[in-house]
């Protein structure tokens, strides 16, 4: 995998200086992401943006092991007997025009991926957006626009992903919006050699990942990727695109992909203890989740707790735990008492949690504090959901849940409701802090669940060591 | 009810000058929107904010014939009385402590409610914000924030809700973000008296409303509620508090409802062309997705339209629409023969339509033109999702496709990917247009299930008339 993601040296075939071609961008990203040296190749050019063209690949006089494929699928036989004469190692292919369009396309495909192995280079695409990585800060993607030079930042989600979209504009709406800070993101279109379990199996690997999302159309060694997914601590989330008869018949045309009967894919994923999600904002933000929480241990406590200052919004959220599998904790005497001395004397405290009175009574950071402290040590308490109103509270409430949370590896999530800048700092202050926060309870409980569950099994599969003999 | 929405006068028992109080912010809310006489009513006070204050209401030497009660509750009983004496036609109770803290407040509200009848005066709430009536301008609940003098917009969508927090601060956060505009906001706590059926045969008969959410946590007089949700074509849209047995708990305690078995509930709404939602973001979204998307007819179409400018985003929009029930229509001839004008010629047009290629080729205006208009005026396509993204389109590009709309009554939605003000103003336009737009592919999807079918269903209910024999 090296040549693709740490290359020495890097053709661009197709690369253009036509800011209407991909090529053009394609190009542009990568010598303005990349340190190595770039060759672009195009035969009816002398130079682009400065740089000396060749016009094929055998006439660059330099050694390097990627090159990048953008010029019209039926070149590629041809370029890889090039490539392989400058002893490439690697292709990205980002044309389209293979498997996905038909029987001729898919000839072409295969001819190519043998010829490719023939003379051991591997296929990346085609069909793609190539890859991203923030860490290196490499962008090998025709995508159009140049805003990742503001909006990449390094963080620990990784993707492999079967969409453009996903790898380029939505992603770029997600940075922008501050919700994510990645490592690799990887566009593998139809995978004709490098597909996701490959991929995956890298990522499980990789020092600077720690959460995996996917969005696939199939998968390709099954068995392995469920061992893979089982067999790490990393959460993976997978969206699998064509669950349905006429999703599956549109991922054909799509990446050429055959999708599997989903019901069966869905129970090898649960029982890998995979994350399942439906769409893509919920990936994203699931992603989110699990990076921002970090690695949180499965307590012994029987539920979750929630706290809140809305009881429609209490009965609301205990509703959607239900729903989502996730008891609700029954809080222990002490935690009672604790509660009951900032509530006013006529109303009882119970979980949910509703703190309203208590706030108008003795004011927000002083329940908020005692609240969350009490919930927190609270044996039978598993996992918290709190909710907050940005007019109510500022960030400076949350440190000792903060250290709750990390000494009692609890996971918290937070629903915040309010508008504007004020909302978009405290999530930030708060997701600092390990608590990642939504603006709709449903997610806040889709996310809560899905990070309670991976911790309980994560917790179950690893020996517990000290308990043995 | 017209003691309610058009009173002749209004008394404010518990008006205060501390505005750390909410009798401060419920007097001055009501002075500052309602246009007719206000009475302040507290013992401790000469003066509120310049108005004469009365120490009871027995002695404002004026008729009104409206009272709003924010007092501790064991007050109640004595004001009653009070009213009586002066002719008052109806009191809203605000405060809290009646049948949700246990049997002494449960007897307390009991009491009242047989005095009130027996002087024939209706009682609204206790436990709750009052009412909101954004075409008179009233805002007659103590919410602490004045921002509905600048986001209180006169629209089509009315709510009944037993929760503070919807008709308050989370209404005013949705407001904040252009995504609603109402009529009434009835916020109903303990509905002692006046209850959602009441309230509901009210709001269908309402002029100004077109559209009936409601939060609820139990249904009072169900036959009747189900009768007036079968017999009108106002979309009624449910979010029902305590559908899980810890929610029901939870709502005996939030406003003394008694939640019923849900699985009856559900049946029951279902059966009479309700739409269930579970999240109250999700409740506002699909208000607003009814309001803005104006009354469809059903066409005779099987099935939606999907055009897309991401394969991915075409597939999981296709597998999201196949959970939610909604079949996907086969294009016609005549329809991919157009499509097949402007995509390509390696690519065949299908459903989702999936754009990108043809965008590269044509450009996005002339491709989303044609496309739109092609799959709007198939007969077999009954409702469109159309996939955005803000950086490839304008408002001007939607024209022919709003009269299409308007002409064949089929219901469009749109997913615009994109970010800022850009996005903001896109959306306003296309929602000007009757097209509810949305970020999450997930709620443009459940919107248009919920469209879609109260469409059907209600043309279904009508007799059709010129066919009978």
């Amino acid at each position: 995998m090296d040549c693709f993601f740490n290359p020495r040296g890097i053709a661009v075939i197709g690369a253009s200086d036509n800011q209407h071609k991909g090529g053009y961008h394609l190009f542009r990203n990568i010598i303005q992401s990349y340190r190595g040296p770039v060759y672009p190749v195009n035969p009816r050019l002398g130079e682009i943006m400065g740089r000396e063209c060749y016009p094929d690949v055998r006439s660059i006089p330099h050694d390097f092991d990627l090159a990048v494929f953008f010029v019209p699928a039926g070149n590629l036989p041809r370029v890889i007997e090039d490539c392989a004469a400058k002893g490439v190692r690697g292709i990205i292919i980002e044309s389209a025009g293979f498997a996905e369009v038909g029987q001729e396309g898919r000839n072409l495909q295969e001819t190519s991926v043998a010829l490719a192995r023939r003379h051991g280079i591997r296929l990346w695409g085609p069909n793609c957006m190539g890859l991203l990585d923030a860490h290196r800060g490499h962008v090998f993607s025709f995508m159009y626009t140049d805003a990742w030079k503001r909006l990449m930042r390094p963080g620990d989600v990784s993707m492999i992903v079967q969409s453009g979209m996903l790898s380029a504009g939505f992603l770029m709406m997600i940075l922008e919006r501050g919700l994510l800070d990645i490592s690799k993101m990887c566009s593998i279109g139809n995978k004709c050699d490098i597909h996701e379990t490959e991929l995956l199996a890298h990522l499980v690997d990789d020092p600077t990942t720690a959460v995996i999302g996917m969005y696939v159309e199939s998968i390709v060694e099954p068995r392995r990727f469920m061992e893979l997914v089982a067999g790490t601590n990393k959460p993976v989330v997978v969206l699998k695109g064509g669950r349905s008869p006429k999703g599956a018949r549109a991922a054909m045309s799509h990446t050429a992909s055959l999708a599997s009967n989903h019901a069966i894919v869905r129970a090898a994923l649960r029982q890998a203890n995979a994350v399942e999600v439906t769409d893509v904002n919920e990936l994203m933000d699931v992603l989110r989740g699990f990076s921002k929480s970090g690695r949180c241990r499965f307590s012994d406590g029987t539920g979750a707790a929630v706290i809140t200052f809305s009881g429609g919004g209490g009965i609301v959220t205990i509703d959607l735990l239900e729903e989502a599998g996730v008891p609700l904790a029954e809080l222990g005497s002490q935690t009672l008492a604790a509660l009951g001395e900032v509530y006013p004397p006529w109303m009882s405290p119970s979980n949910p949690a509703d703190i309203w009175p208590a706030i108008e009574h003795s004011g927000p950071r002083k329940v908020y504090e005692t609240a969350l402290k009490a919930v927190m040590e609270d044996p039978a308490v598993d996992s918290l959901v709190m909710h907050l109103f940005t007019s109510m509270i500022d960030g400076s409430m949350f440190a000792e849940l903060a250290r709750l949370k990390e000494e009692l590896g609890k996971p918290v999530v937070a629903w915040l409701a309010g508008v504007g800048d004020t909302f978009r700092t405290l999530r930030s202050e708060l997701e600092d802090l390990g608590i990642p926060t939504f603006d709709e309870m449903q997610r806040c409980v889709s996310v809560l669940a899905a990070i309670r569950r991976h911790a309980r099994d994560s917790t179950h599969k690893q020996p517990r060591t000290g308990r043995q003999g």
